[in-house]
């Protein structure tokens, strides 16, 4: 490769280095004619400066556990990344920055997790990356207080991330920053890159505040740079290190698409290719080599390759980790399993049976009690709720409350929900700790995002949803969750479970701690609900199938089926009751996850739902969108197609038709009208 | 009613009132055996200051346009603002308060929208209250710069409100907070009742900022009082309206559960009664009167009764406006349609048709293109996005940009969705104006909250959602919408409307405009679509029905209904040609808007999709939840059940099998194995 020095003005290995990012992502942008090549061009400067003199982590074992973390939370600036991790030698090939944006590429328009290459997490929606920093920021603390011992710093590294204006903007990043501020996570870095520009054009359309100030009232160190001056951005990420009782935020106020002579500092630039004559006239500006495209000189590899590096500093630790194996064999033993990626199974072992005596209780006080039953032998769960642990049942007892000192397993969110769910993504990437997070059903629309992501990552974390229908009675249709259950069972890797008691309950959460491939919803009554028999019904273990037959008919096949989830699986059985009165025989089938029970081979599902029994009648409080899948043509469903009411539980359930003998009434309509039209029963 | 003076020490008519609205709050949750007593006690005070001494309404004219706006963004405190309802003279006697939380009556758990009663806004999921009050201030300003002329202050109304804690942790109130800074808006009077509890403790467990920094460096005006200081609160609230370039937030240090010994300033007054046994407590140590229960004096009843005053307000502002209309008689015409609730209709005439000579264009070009051809004509219509107007399309030109001087109907949210959402229901409640939101329909999600409250409400709010599933491209799998669409769709009271073409948009704007009693969303693409053949096929009128037949066989009954919206119509249309070639007879149904459809009566469903025609597929790039109650048990879904990825459009169509051709092979197996089984198909 032709380094071809004298025709630019990079001067320096830094001012080479910091080229090269540049036009990588320049050159990227151009060949998939789509991207951002704006915050690269401004941010290269910082990130070069990070990367290179500060960050500690190893390209050749990307997943070691005492590694920095960093975040790319503008993750529209994706080809920074990719420059960088190339650069530093994760195993990214120059090939793939080619094939920035392609079909099958591990290059994607945005930052996609990818543990294997050194992508820490999926950004791209704003504030999302800022706020998984901090539950990492929060998972490390917790390790460092759990495994750290005097001359034994296992746990000691920092968050850094790079954020942008629109990151700031959003609520969420506010939230995050408040916790963090509160919790006074000193592992955090962030680079703010102030670059005045978005793309509807100057901030000061929108955003005016002073950012600087706001960080401070939470908590915050505050520093300002410039965005080009790479030694007093070295400097303060020095000072940003030093405060380890405060979060760091250093604010840069870079240059959107520097060196582009014709589109620098302009909304242009932000989202498109610079187009071909700017990326000539910007490469002349920067003394950069107009080919080949893709530059890389050769002192850049070389001077940016952190595998040799990272290796020792991976080294010293892994020996540290060793000797402590030894000084502390039981602290040893659960840390090995830590970076073997394992975690305890004795939990299993634990889990309660719930019988008569303990009577009828709401599946959210079960849940309580499940997970007070297993927390001692799950340490690697840690957990808490948005300011509802009282009405979530989400204390672990004995467990100690994570305070600013960072110690104890219960998480005090305070009423941050969409903080909660970005915080447990970023615990769930940080490994071996798996954190569940807890709100009213309803609120699950405010974390709604982090949800999508863990999903999307494949992440497991736990959602503990109670107060699930209008069962919650009085607080009314701002708290009745109707549309919650369906727009959580439309995204794709997320298991919803909806259990009928207490044993399902139990079910439930071992169906949810089991499944490490994706995220688990659990979504739990207010009111209490009574204790099935299974002695006389199916076993609650039918719902690891999520899908089955709680009760048939004495004798012969059944002529309905009653589908039911949750607190409504009781009117379902009370129908099926009546109706055998009636003479009409019917089957009852509880239904607490459908991605549970789609997942079931065909002959299973067809066993529990057959064919020939085609008058079904689904019974949920709340939308009925997406049952029709289930009841067929000659089906109905029972559910809510309004708002909820503000009432007691008893009364509503009664207005809105969730009664026994309506469903009973409704089965038998349904019965009748069987030889009648398809359309008209929709 | 026996005032009993004697036996409390409530020695002036303040102490009275305060003590009144106190125990009417502490009496009714005790009654309704439900509610959260312990804002309402701990911000009587405050609250009696607010609408005894400054707050200008008329209870006998709660529409008044010129009235000052009030929320109660903590809504669980729902009994005070009924208490200052009942007191004032609104139409909500007594013994709606004594129904406080139970069926059919105007106390639901939360405070709901209730123009009759003067209840502004619904409240209880917290930060909306704030951003709804940030919306109503814009809207008053925009309407201050509209009609207002020297020496005719018609809109000088100030926006009050009262929020808590848990308010100002949500991250909706920062963003909202931070464009109220940044907009200047001094009509802004917020009290916030710090009282240091929340429901699991004490706010320091989580929530440790500097609230009243925070605030300065979002620009706002910032005074801390003490809670029972009414002195204090009134020169505080004096102040704040003297200050007219900033909003302003006065910090009153409250207690939660005033007066009751032993539960107050205790997380256990939050959100339950107070017992029996601590109301007597509580009245004893007041000194108010145990008996009758509901207590009011007849000094405070006549004290507090804020008609007249009202009355007399409202006859000097009406006088204004008459004098006005005289004066302005242009400008008169249109305020007085407003006030008469009535919007202009011209618009309608200015809707465009396009033509082939317009060529294939992305509907939300189309979009743009309408909007720009009939914003002159709608005079209510402002509106903007969240930072992505190039994208979205959304800039009426010409009608200049709502900037700190909060003249023009261009609004820049920034990045900030959420508030977006949440200021469009403030502006759509104060009357005359229609607000409209534009994000990539992914940021949805961000926005939910708001959205289902507008949806509640029954607003008039127009979401304008593009990028509209993965033929968004490159971006990848973070902004390609999958789930997106069925989650809208299962939100009560909101209609979706996914046209298919520019005519259609045409259409679906048409809709959005006319329905008066609820929002709407539009959902349209990046990519172009054709322009559908209108002489060939079904008019775009047929948008109006929700779904419609857009091409049948040449001859004969259709054996196959392919089903689709959007982009993916042109597919439909391709495969029914196909299947034509191949001697299959296919009807396609252009099915924009779920809701429009399900409205139609019975017949005309059944004539578009007739029963005996079972084999029927529906073709969406999303989610296939909720399909299957068009589909039908021998039908099928193509959708998408993962999530995107980062590819050209056209290639992740093809990859997702999203071809003429692909839709036509699997409408061909359909037929073929319709004698096949119903699960297996699932």
């Amino acid at each position: 490769m032709e380094t071809n020095h004298k025709t630019y003005k990079s001067e320096t290995i830094d001012e080479m280095s910091i080229n090269t990012i540049r036009f990588l992502a320049v050159d990227a942008v151009e060949a998939a004619n789509s991207g951002h090549p704006g915050m690269p061009m401004g941010d290269s400067p910082m990130a070069y400066v990070l990367w290179k003199h500060f960050l500690r982590h190893n390209p050749s074992d990307p997943k070691w556990l005492g590694r920095d973390r960093f975040i790319l939370s503008a993750g529209h600036g994706s080809m920074l990344l990719y420059s960088l991790l190339h650069l530093a030698g994760y195993e990214l090939p120059l090939d793939e920055l080619k094939k920035f944006r392609q079909w099958g590429s591990h290059t994607p328009g945005h930052p996609e997790h990818d543990p294997r290459i050194g992508i820490e997490t999926t950004t791209g929606p704003l504030g999302q990356g800022f706020a998984n920093g901090v539950g990492m920021a929060m998972a490390e603390k917790y390790l460092a207080h759990k495994f750290n011992k005097p001359g034994f710093p296992l746990f000691d590294y920092h968050v850094y991330a790079i954020c942008s204006d629109g990151d700031l903007m959003e609520g969420v990043s506010n939230e995050a920053a408040s916790m963090a501020g509160h919790l006074k996570l000193g592992n955090i870095v962030y680079l703010y890159s102030d670059n005045k520009i978005t793309i509807e054009g100057k901030t000061d359309i929108a955003f005016s505040e002073d950012v600087g100030m706001r960080f401070e009232a939470l908590g915050w160190q505050v520093q300002k740079v410039g965005g080009n001056d790479t030694e007093a951005i070295a400097k303060a990420i020095e000072a940003a290190k030093a405060e380890t009782s405060r979060p760091s935020i250093i604010i840069a106020r870079t240059i959107i698409g520097f060196g582009s002579p014709g589109k620098q500092d302009t909304a242009e630039v932000h989202g498109a290719p610079l187009g071909k004559d700017e990326v000539i006239a910007t490469k002349d500006k920067l003394g950069w080599p107009q080919e080949p495209h893709f530059f890389i000189p050769e002192e850049v590899q070389k001077h940016m390759n952190a595998i040799e590096g990272g290796k020792a500093a991976q080294k010293v630790w892994l020996g540290l980790v060793e000797k402590y194996e030894k000084e502390f064999p039981e602290e040893g033993k659960e840390l090995r399993a830590m970076i073997d990626g394992k975690t305890s199974g004795e939990w299993e072992k634990a889990l309660p049976v719930f019988t008569e005596k303990d009577g009828n209780i709401a599946t959210r006080s079960a849940s309580g009690k499940v997970l007070n039953a297993i927390c001692k032998d799950a340490p690697f769960l840690i957990g808490g709720s948005a300011d509802l642990s009282p009405s979530t049942n989400t204390i672990m007892k004995g467990m100690g409350n994570f305070l600013s000192d960072c110690v104890g397993r219960n998480l005090h969110f305070g009423v941050r929900e969409h903080a909660m769910g970005s915080v447990m993504n970023g615990m769930a990437l940080t490994g071996g700790l798996v954190p569940y997070g807890a709100t009213f059903l309803i609120f699950s629309d405010y974390m709604k995002p982090p949800i999508r992501l863990a999903a999307l990552m494949k992440l497991q974390t736990i959602y503990v949803f109670t107060h699930d229908s209008i069962g919650l009675g009085e607080d009314g249709p701002t708290h009745q969750p109707i549309e919650q259950l369906a727009a959580l069972r439309s995204i794709p890797n997320l298991t919803v479970i909806r259990p009928a008691d207490a044993n399902e309950t139990v079910e439930a959460w071992r169906a949810a701690l089991k499944k490490t491939d994706g995220p688990t919803v659990l979504v739990l009554t207010r009111q209490t609900v009574p204790l099935i028999d299974r002695e006389k019904f199916g076993a609650a273990e039918g719902l690891r199938k999520g899908g089955y037959v709680l009760s048939d008919p004495k004798e012969g096949k059944p002529e309905v089926i009653l589908m039911a989830t949750g607190s409504e699986v009781q009117l379902a059985l009370g129908a099926a009751e009546d109706l055998a009165k009636r003479g009409v025989k019917a089957r009852v089938v509880n239904m607490p996850s459908w991605e549970m029970f789609d997942s079931q081979p065909a002959e299973y599902r067809n066993k529990v739902l057959p064919h020939d029994v085609t008058v079904r009648l689904a019974v949920e409080a709340a939308s009925p969108l997406g049952w029709h899948k289930y009841t067929g043509p000659d089906g109905d469903v029972l559910g809510i197609t309004t708002f909820g009411a503000s009432a007691p539980h008893k009364t509503l359930f009664e207005k809105y038709g969730f009664t026994a003998e309506n469903v009973s009434a409704k089965a038998l309509a349904l019965l009748n009208r069987k030889k009648g039209l398809f359309l008209d029963r929709i």
